[in-house]
């Protein structure tokens, strides 16, 4: 992956990739970042308005969603609000919008109807993301201003009926003409976001390679620039879903399709490269949608706990209820904090934002579904009938966490990116060791503080220095987990070796502190930015902060101790047991209580 | 509540109510119970295959869900199959089910199909459930016969629209006619379960009651057996729901109903008794119905993961997927010990289950509701589409935790049941302590072991005799979590006296740990028989149960340590006060970090 190339601990080093290895790199979250100039500021306030009345007086997200499609006057709203075209510069016909700009619209579409979001996104964030990133001049004259204005529609063709998470073992095959100028085209595509409706396709196909030192072909994947009218395209019928109805998803098939050589898009063979790019980069907006939803399902949830009586009381003076309510904020404010902070880092240049987008895609999407989940259950029986608009927000949930990377793969991708991280820093560790001047050796037994000692850099109470005095406690909080991960990684990686990436039960629980941690860490400057600017809301963010901090400190701690500790390990190796008797007896593996 | 008026520790106590007094009541868990001879068996076997045949050659339920309506072949089949009468007697024309035997047919239903299973429980499990348990001979003869045998249709009216957990706030008042032959009958129920198809419909309304000691007159909920021929009897559309759509759900209004007065089901004034009585008696079912349909969903979940490669290998050689596997096999064994343990006690004529019968009713909705979430997970992409035939399930399933009891007031139902029983047992002791001739006063201070002593009964190895010798550990732990169960409970009665039917926070957590310590309770049981008959799923069973109570055991000792923990009762305060911004607020309270 791309961190094994790059610096360590650069100014726009990664805070998450750092917390690996006990490092705490502050630079990215404190100040909270706040990368927009004012200019910026003005032009996305003004495009809220007329948003909300979008949603509000043209789209009607509840018919959509029987009509499983979205309606040409929905369509044509979107269109005239520039809805098609958001990040694409201003050039080609665009908004222009910067990624925090988007996310706060992302915020107003989630709120409304997220699967008008999946159709916006499989064009946009996806479907020609691509010509946005790795287009040349060409073709973005040639495509992106019809994308822009919506005459033409994109998708995002990379998954089979093989291959999902594992995208490089794609079968789609794209083989040169003999006159040099067409990839001839062949495969399926399934579950494609506008597979029936795109015109212009990102496709992705295996091109066989010929590598310089090797008699032998090889495959590598390749993006390209498809368009319906090759000829040759078609698509299956809409699927039939739990939820995001209105959102076209179809089987798209390519039967020796004539793509030109010039439809190649970035270089032949980094095919993968530009797909993982592309995700990576679209990651942020479900953060921020996710953060416009829940704020809208506590609005929902509050009113009914505000106004409804049982046993004599109105919910709310329940401590059921006020904690679920509080739940909600809490969470609120941690999937706030992380996808501004995320889309604001990469406005500003930084480039080491995978692991944090990542998080943010996670913590959003099981944050948004278990809101969901409790707003419905605090409105009770009406939560469940159709009329009260959750239910299709909990269908339209769920896809969340799978797609765009389903959730367990990107907690591993976090893990490993950590884990690597943390790899490359204890060989340099293990370098300086060996050199007779150094007496670091002597340390290796001092436990905790160890790995702050090697580095050699006491930076570990920057984040107490940075936090709000108001904030100390919880700083010095995160701080004791940044050190603890440090050590237990370092710990995992003597012991396992490369070996760490089968180890999946650390990796996930890796996964989960790291996303504490991050997020502890976003909350944190966010808290401290309130207080220091006097806000009005300073002491409430504080009550947040402060507690989230303290319980996913908490679970920082288990999640760390349960990778390390004897019973955990014992209970791990008994789940494989367990499972393999299940797979073996292709269900249940225990004597009914009846005997039959 | 009931248990008020019972002896604390008969030979039939309550497990889950002597483990909040620190007290272990073996009776019911050991050994395993089973409860049907050789020939009910014998009958119950006899009708699985029938039932298994119905569901896969005459029933089709993605077809209702799509029509949301059972057709009248699917209905016709079950009144065969004798599906309308399962535990009525047979001098009515019923098949006479003990209620494990229902239990496995409700295994079977669930395994299929939820919404059938509400038409049938609507019908049969509330709908005249009351005829049953409290109708005199007469209400018997006259209505049971065309209810067993389907001609009929029963549903049970409690939910008005401003009545819902708080049953007793009824507003449906039913008032004696001057002729004193009828009463009148006048309201309206919402959400009510075949409540546009039924004939006959036990309606719960407020009674004016004279009590003799006061010259006011109060009202008292009254249960009424009315048909629909009486006249005045309408209802409203089916309502649109998420899921359980085959079921009928409609408001019913009663205008002006001349109701008989011969059709008064138990007493005047006691209809609150029957309505929680019948709920009670009825609950079990569902924990039976959760453990089949997650024994379909684990083997739904293994084929794939045995099948799908994906990095070149199979899903289920990936410790993630290994991981969710294994916690869905020890779910269900959790689930299936309770639900059968519940049912055989009933069966036995233990009268002391409500608590019990709560638990499986809570536990058995959220495993459900989590695992076919995990079997989802597993699918990926597929799990999404209506194809796969999980999300229905998952639509299904997400009014269990609703209806019959929302889950929230049940773990308020199981903690105050138990916290009641303590409180009883602890007064006992105090007044044991001011007789002179005790020396129990200097034993106070004694810690973790004082509520054993206190008793009096070292009844605390019974556990650890009772169970294999290869699960003393597992016993062993269990056993200790109960001791500070008792101890906790007893701190909590001495600093909150009456005012803990208000600690919300505290009482959920006891809840959750009673939940849980039965479970285990249940489990060891189980596998113990397991063990001791030999089985060759034994070993199997033995690590299920030793994995479940180790994880359950440190969730019971978090959970007990948080109801007196300082940092723990800070964050309950900040829950109250975050709520109470957001209440006043009318949703979310913080700045945003555009500020705008
Ligand atoms: C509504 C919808 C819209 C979609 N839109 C698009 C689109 O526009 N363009 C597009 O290209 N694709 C699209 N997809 C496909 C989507 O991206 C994939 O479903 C997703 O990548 C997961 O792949 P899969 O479903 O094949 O699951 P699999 O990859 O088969 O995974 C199945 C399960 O196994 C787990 N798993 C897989 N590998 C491992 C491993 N090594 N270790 C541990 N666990 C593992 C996964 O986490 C998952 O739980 C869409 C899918 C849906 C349902
Ligand atoms: C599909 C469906 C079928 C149904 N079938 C029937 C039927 O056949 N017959 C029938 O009579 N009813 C039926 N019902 C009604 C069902 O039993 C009620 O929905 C249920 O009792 C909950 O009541 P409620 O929805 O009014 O929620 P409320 O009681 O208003 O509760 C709302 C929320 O507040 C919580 N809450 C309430 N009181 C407290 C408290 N004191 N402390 C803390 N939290 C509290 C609840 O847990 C819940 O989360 C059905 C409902 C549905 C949706």
């Amino acid at each position: 992956t791309s961190t094994s190339n790059l610096p360590i601990d650069g100014p726009d080093a990664s805070f998450a990739l750092g917390s690996f290895g006990g490092r705490i790199h502050s630079q990215q979250l404190f100040p909270f970042p706040d990368a927009l100039d004012e200019e910026s500021k003005e032009t996305i306030k003004l495009m809220i308005d007329p948003f909300e009345k979008f949603f509000r007086e043209v789209h009607d997200p509840a018919q959509s969603d029987l009509d499983e499609a979205i309606s040409q006057k929905s369509i044509d709203g979107l269109k005239e609000l520039g809805g098609m075209g958001l990040q694409v510069p201003q050039k080609y016909g665009g908004m222009e919008l910067k990624n925090t700009q988007y996310g706060r619209l992302c915020e107003i579409i989630a709120t409304y109807d997220l699967s008008i979001g999946i159709f916006m996104g499989a064009h946009q964030s996806i479907g020609y993301k691509g010509i946005l990133l790795y287009g040349n001049e060409k073709q973005k004259e040639k495509y992106l201003p019809s994308l822009v204005s919506g005459d033409k529609l994109a998708a995002f063709c990379l998954t089979e009926p093989s291959s999902g998470s594992d995208a490089n073992s794609i079968q789609t095959k794209a083989v040169l003409d003999s006159d040099g100028k067409h990839y001839i085209l062949n495969g399926n595509k399934i579950w494609i976001s506008n597979g029936g409706l795109a015109d212009v396709m990102t496709v992705f196909a295996q091109v066989p390679f010929q590598s310089s030192d090797s008699e032998k072909v090889s495959q590598r994947v390749t993006a390209f620039i498809v368009e319906r009218d090759f000829g040759g395209v078609t698509n299956g019928p809409p699927e039939k879903k739990m939820g995001i109805r209105s959102s076209n998803t179809a089987s798209v098939y390519f039967d020796n399709v004539k793509v030109p050589v010039e439809n190649v898009l970035g270089k032949v063979g980094d095919g993968f490269k530009v797909a993982m790019n592309i995700l990576n980069n679209g990651r942020f907006g479900m953060g921020a949608g996710m953060s416009g939803l829940i704020r809208m399902l506590i609005a929902k949830s509050i009113e009914h706990a505000n106004n409804r009586v049982q046993f004599r009381r109105k919910l709310i003076e329940y401590q059921s209820i006020q904690e679920k309510i509080a739940k909600m904020a809490i969470t609120h404010y941690a999937v706030e904090s992380v996808a501004y902070a995320v889309s604001n880092n990469m406005d500003r240049g930084i480039k080491e934002y995978q692991v944090e987008a990542a998080i943010s895609k996670v913590l959003g999407s099981e944050s948004g579904w278990n809101t969901c989940d409790e707003c419905l259950q605090i409105l009770g029986g009406i939560g469940y009938m159709r009329e009260a608009n959750i239910e299709r927000f909990m269908r339209d949930l769920r896809i969340f966490r799978i797609f765009e990377g389903t959730n367990d793969i990107l907690r591993l991708f976090i893990a490993l990116n950590g884990v690597q991280y943390a790899g490359n820093h204890l060989k340099e560790l293990q370098k300086a060791m060996k050199e007779p001047i150094s007496n670091f050796g002597t340390l290796w037994d001092q436990g905790i503080k160890r790995s702050r000692q090697f580095i050699g850099i006491s930076n570990n109470e920057e984040l107490i220095e940075n936090a709000a005095p108001q904030l100390r406690d919880s700083a010095s909080k995160i701080t004791q987990r940044i050190e603890e991960f440090g050590v237990t990684v370092e710990k995992l990686l003597l012991k396992y070796g490369k070996q760490i990436v089968d180890e999946q039960f650390l990796l996930t629980r890796l996964a989960d502190a790291s996303i504490d941690v991050y997020t502890m860490a976003a909350v944190l400057a966010r808290a401290t930015k309130a207080i220091k600017e006097n806000l009005p809301t300073a002491e409430h963010e504080q009550l947040l902060a402060t507690t989230f901090i303290d319980e996913a400190s908490d679970r920082t701690e288990r999640n760390l101790g349960s990778v390390i500790g004897k019973r955990n390990l014992r209970n791990f190796s008994s789940y494989s047991q367990i499972a393999s008797q299940i797979s073996q007896q292709e269900g249940i593996a225990t004597t009914r209580p009846l005997g039959f």
